[in-house]
């Protein structure tokens, strides 16, 4: 039942050049390429699901971030779900559906470097889950709950309401007690959330009047501010934070497209709030927090068994549409987690 | 020996208008008026000396902020020390010195609103050093370095670090073991924390390479930038911020000027290194952390008496000087805590 990896040929895409603005097609190369042997302790894995994130677009860009860009030339970095095909790794055998740094490739011969870890067998979800409300996406959501030591009855404020992890940390928050207002860019998004997922409110950035929409949803003020987006949103949020808010820094995609350089970042005006209010703003990013992640699973799945959880999917078809694909995380032409169809399990 | 209020005439500074950008003279009216009569629990006041204070300007604005604007027509809050001239309250004697918020007045009547609390009699030190090392300054010194967390070998910078708070945050880090890089407005204020306040390195921001010299300064990068100002030099320090650094947040003394409302204030465009190196930004009130006071006039007063704390003051003459002098704040003309000396006890 295994293949060997010199009979593959592989498809990746590799960094040409470090995008300027929105990443496009343009910035990686499609290059074809034999798969290398397998060495002790690796795996070959074919990819089944790619990960698109806005992380992406950072770890194209050479600014200071939270780990090494990838380097030009480099196969682009990312995360998905594959199918062992090979494995001279004790701990992973060849059928295991495993979740890590596949990278943008077809074909992935990778050892501990990737992150490897082994789905349950049989999966007690659909397989995307663990790539979205099971997977990094959902426990993102839930480390920043948890750190922003949400009590019942406050106001959490989460924008990109409508994204993979915005979703969940929103009805995290219901299931919490707490009141959720979310921010969309889109009326429908808006809707959705509220009718479907339980949102208290949502307020739709693309209305020239969602300022005063958003003021007005927020009588109480802000307790917490679980940021995504960064930029005229969060600065607006900012103003409306009480005494000891706490705001949750998971992501400012706002931002990834300004620049090369760090310096072309656009400003947060009103971070005087932060003193004003005594606030407190922290950065995370979830792979610092890995001795939570057996407990937040536990949790996202137990949402998840009871109903109290949902979640969207933006299911691209083909691998070689990664690339264009991932522009809808910027331009917000998708819903929930947007995924790449590489291949089915055999 | 208790003089009675009737008889006397009070000078004071009542707020005219809302500044715009730089506060002066034409921005608050002296006037001449009778003291009223002192009521049940209140003292009449004599102002010794009037505490300049960056927070003075946040007070004329009526942006968002921590405690409600002085309104229009009202007397200019400020802190002072004073001298009790008469006293219907149990707790406060003719005589005694208190500290509180005397505001810009010659003399005040007031009862628990001012907050006055008694020196100890004698003083165990310069009567100045209770607005400064001593008072709430030094307090917010201390607050502020105590929620940092500071730990030996870290590296602290502080802005303003010349200023009646900055100073002192310098040493308290030095006396905990830390590397302590002060970022300041000249050479010579540079040249005066190295030599004679014992601070590792001192930037001054008016060279145009102030930023190489920082990054110089800073070799092992930032774990706690104590700011006081805000702006450019804030985001700078940003891009050398460590693994889980913290960002105390003491004041934005840049961005005061900016503005009658909120959204002029200027940009933070480097905030996104919060996320990236999962960073901590608290911003703080002195006034929140009363608990911590004892602690911290004794722990002051310690090292001031091991000769381990020192600290500069610039002491204007004149009551009336006092809106001329607030401007000093801004402009950086003065050395350590700014003061107004108004006049000498009895």
């Amino acid at each position: 039942m295994s293949t060997t990896s010199q009979s593959i040929r592989n498809r990746a895409f590799r960094l040409r050049q470090r995008p300027v603005g929105e990443p496009g097609p343009e910035d990686l190369e499609l290059v074809e390429e034999d798969v290398r042997p397998v060495a002790d302790g690796e795996v070959l894995v074919r990819t089944l699901y790619l990960s698109l994130d806005p992380t992406n677009r950072l770890w194209m860009s050479d600014m200071r971030q939270y780990s090494p860009p990838v380097e030009l030339g480099a196969v682009m970095r990312g995360i998905g779900v594959g199918e062992v095909l090979e494995s001279r790794n004790d701990d992973i055998s060849v059928g295991d559906i495993v979740f890590g740094y596949t990278d943008w490739q077809e074909y992935c011969v990778a050892g501990a470097e990737a992150g490897f870890s082994v789905l349950p067998n049989p999966l007690p979800a659909p397989l995307t889950a663990f790539l979205g409300a099971l997977g990094h996406t959902g426990l993102t959501a839930y480390v920043g709950v948890e750190m922003a030591d949400l009590k019942p009855g406050e106001t959490l404020v989460v924008s990109a309401a409508c994204g993979a992890v915005g979703s969940i940390v929103g009805q995290i928050a219901k299931a919490r007690g707490a009141r959720v207002v979310g921010i969309v860019g889109g009326a429908e998004k808006a809707r959705h959330l509220v009718e479907d997922f339980g949102f208290d409110a949502c307020i739709d950035r693309l209305d020239p009047d969602w300022r005063e929409s958003f003021d007005a949803a927020t009588p109480d003020g802000v307790d917490v501010n679980f940021e995504n987006v960064g930029g005229a949103i969060m600065d607006h949020v900012f103003m409306r934070l009480n005494l000891n808010a706490r705001v949750i820094l998971c992501g400012m995609i706002s931002q990834y497209d300004a620049a090369g350089s760090n310096s072309d970042w656009q400003g947060q005006i009103n971070v005087g709030q932060i003193l004003m209010q005594r606030a407190t703003m922290r950065g995370f990013i979830v792979s610092d927090h890995v001795d939570q992640f057996a407990a937040g699973v536990g949790y996202l799945a137990g949402l998840l068994a009871e109903g109290r959880l949902k979640y969207d999917e933006t299911i691209v078809e083909g691998f070689d549409q990664a690339p264009t694909a991932l522009r809808k995380l910027f331009t917000g032409d998708k819903t929930g987690k947007l995924l790449i169809h590489v291949a089915d399990p055999s």
